[in-house]
């Protein structure tokens, strides 16, 4: 009976699994080395977690399962309610502020597309307990920076992607002095969130449905559409009493800091990223490819009010969230993987003459107990057989045991790449190798 | 809004994390080093697939869940119905033998127990497509090294743990030689399986219910408590005809082999490993500490229908699974999680006098670009808080930095194990540092 792998999961042969494990490790040690702790929690939750965070509507979305006390669980969508729920846990006794990063394994029932798909890897990083308002930039850049540091790490220049980043808050604080009442906010981002994949006469019509002055709608466009920071700066100037308007003050800090740690060129000030998500507080980003041909390679921002909505305090927080499907789309076009993922490679293939015997087991052994991965054949077969095995598996070298070898204390080292042999002493061979 | 995990799960805070990325690490070198690859599957497969191998009776031990389209799925309980729908799709490009390692997350809907929770990790390594009975022998000897290569690599030592060894196919015959038939054999492996978990009065009766004569139950409990090879060759020369009796040959060869490979003295045979499932036909075995107060640490052996019952050719396979949490409980009894698992520690940490300067974030990512896990303080607060803050975080050394060294172009290195200080020439120390 032969049973189909379910639609928008990946089976992981060996090659699949070596980008995976690249990709992974890549995240995991740019995370170390800025400073970030790993954690993880459950591939499920109760139901409820993913409500607080994302409202009803996240449910049609989820993996839904029960407990046998007949609970609502869902697979895991995202990690920051996890995050959130175990920070707020242990909030007394965790060191701030807390940096953590997390690679999970992540689950969507949407139907699956390009860039998406329903089982997938997430690398999150989340600074969470900085106070300050200049703590909360540094905070920010970090976050920004780290996401960058890997970026860069596997090949990808400013040319090839771009960090958009914006400012909730001012943005918030732009509408409010154009009038815009509080209670309206959230339904405006949300038509601003989607100016990018709209044409712009239905951006403007849907705009103008939220905000019935045609003046105003045009002023929010202008301000959309600024695409420097001098500009900004004029707009805001305009709007604002003093030279104190912090959350513009903010960008610059941020961008100014970036510059400063040599990631400048792959920032730019863009204010129509916006997030959808509700719970969005201040400096918010987005990592495009340069072409705009895919979807967000990653975003972030910050998100004060979070662990507040989980029961805990009021406590600050920022972070970045990257998939792994679309980094692997955009790295395969630029041809950056062939490159960087390592190929399989065993170091050593033991290959006898005549009957199997001990003695091939000892030389296995000893090189195994060195670190280097070594195979022998299960075949019983001649020993051009075995070398040919030994190709297949891409060996490096062979070593060749055989009676006469044995008598005299010897073994042939073969090179697979050149072809040579070499008879060598065993216990110098060995000697060597350690 | 406080909610709490999910019953049977477990956070994976920092340290917690650490244990985990320290056991996985292990598998994955050990594995690596004895020429397995590493694959994996999804999490969730259709339902049947689990039902194909483990029978109805899978179903309610399973996390159940469904497509859009009300398909039934289930988180995977095990990755091996998985292995075999992948190495039938791939059944003829695939080189042989597929020698395949993973470590995937597993999944059980049970009551969480001591050594079983509801959510864990598994190491798994199999080897499939070895035909030639010596072949299949090495294999098997191969797979039972490997899992000790592993479990001698992390501090165990013979006093602590025995492979169990076993044949299935031995037991078969000698039961068919006491006349029990073809359509009971199951049934009385199902009780065998019990011997160890049971009062010897209770295992009698069950026995006797399977087997109604008298004798043929002593006969049974005999054979079931052999314990070295030399009394097993006399129960089964009286039962065989010829000496080329293989089951006990393959046996004695596969211990002999291990013998060979330095872990004899980890090695037993113990017929009273049975090994319930109904899927394995050859040599069984299972790990367990010798004060015999735990689970088994892992189990495994020869299956060769499996791949035949998932819709793909008639091929051999042997293989082993290892869970993460019976492992970790006798590690931490014998004490060798704490001395091995790396503690959390940090490289740099960079303090500033007076207020946050631009040189700061060019130290923290000159170090951080050298790989150097460096962090610095978000707090904008004094140097002695900064240090302080430095000390909670475990960094092994502090770099100071002040107008004043700036203006002479030099850093104050502060190692924190000894407290002393010295002031550098700044490009000298980076210089030195590559």
């Amino acid at each position: 009976m032969k049973i189909p792998p379910v639609k928008g999961t990946r089976d992981f042969y060996p090659p699949d699994m070596a980008v995976r494990n690249w990709v992974i490790d890549g995240w995991k040690r740019v995370s170390v080395r800025n400073g970030f702790e790993e954690y993880d929690g459950p591939m499920f939750e109760y139901l409820k977690m993913f409500q607080i965070k994302s409202g009803d509507e996240i449910v049609e979305q989820l993996f839904s399962l029960q407990d046998r006390g007949g609970r609502d669980l869902a697979l895991r969508p995202e990690i920051t309610p996890t995050l959130a729920r175990m920070v707020n846990q242990r909030i007394n006794s965790l060191p701030k502020p807390i940096k953590w990063f997390s690679v999970p394994r992540l689950f969507r029932a949407e139907r699956p597309q390009k860039g998406r798909l329903r089982e997938f890897f997430q690398w999150n990083i989340d600074i969470i307990g900085v106070e300050s308002g200049i703590g909360k930039c540094l905070a920010d850049a970090e976050v920004i920076f780290t996401t960058v540091d890997y970026l860069r790490q596997i090949g990808l220049t400013s040319k090839d992607i771009k960090v958009k980043i914006s400012n909730r808050e001012l943005l918030a604080d732009y509408l409010r002095s154009l009038g815009i009442p509080e209670d309206k906010l959230e339904s405006v981002y949300i038509v601003l969130d989607k100016k990018n994949k709209l044409p712009s006469e239905t951006f403007e019509q849907m705009l103008g449905e939220q905000v019935q002055d045609k003046k105003t709608v045009n002023k929010i466009i202008d301000f959309m559409t600024v695409d420097s920071m001098p500009q900004l700066e004029e707009i805001v100037q305009l709007k604002s009493e003093s030279d104190e308007y912090s959350p513009y003050l903010d960008i610059k800090m941020v961008l100014d800091y970036l510059d400063t740690m040599g990631v400048g060129d792959f920032c730019i000030y863009d204010p129509s990223i916006v997030r959808g998500l509700a719970y969005y507080t201040g400096i918010v980003f987005e990592v495009h490819d340069v072409a705009g041909e895919l979807r967000a390679i990653c975003g972030g921002g910050r998100y004060d009010n979070l662990l507040r909505d989980f029961g805990g305090p009021a406590i600050s927080a920022s972070g970045m969230g990257m998939g792994d499907r679309v980094l692997e789309i955009l790295l395969e076009e630029k041809g950056l993987l062939g490159e960087q993922v390592p190929k399989k490679q065993l170091e050593y293939f033991v290959v006898y003459l005549g009957d199997f015997v001990k003695e091939v087991w000892q030389v296995v052994e000893k090189l195994r107990s060195m670190e280097y991965s070594t195979n022998f054949s299960y075949k019983v077969g001649g020993p051009s057989k075995q070398l040919k095995e030994a190709s297949a598996q891409k060996a490096k070298k062979c070593i060749i045991i055989g009676d006469e070898e044995l008598e005299q204390n010897k073994i042939s080292v073969k090179d697979m790449a050149t072809g040579e042999q070499e008879l060598k002493d065993y216990d110098k061979f060995f000697a060597e190798l350690k």
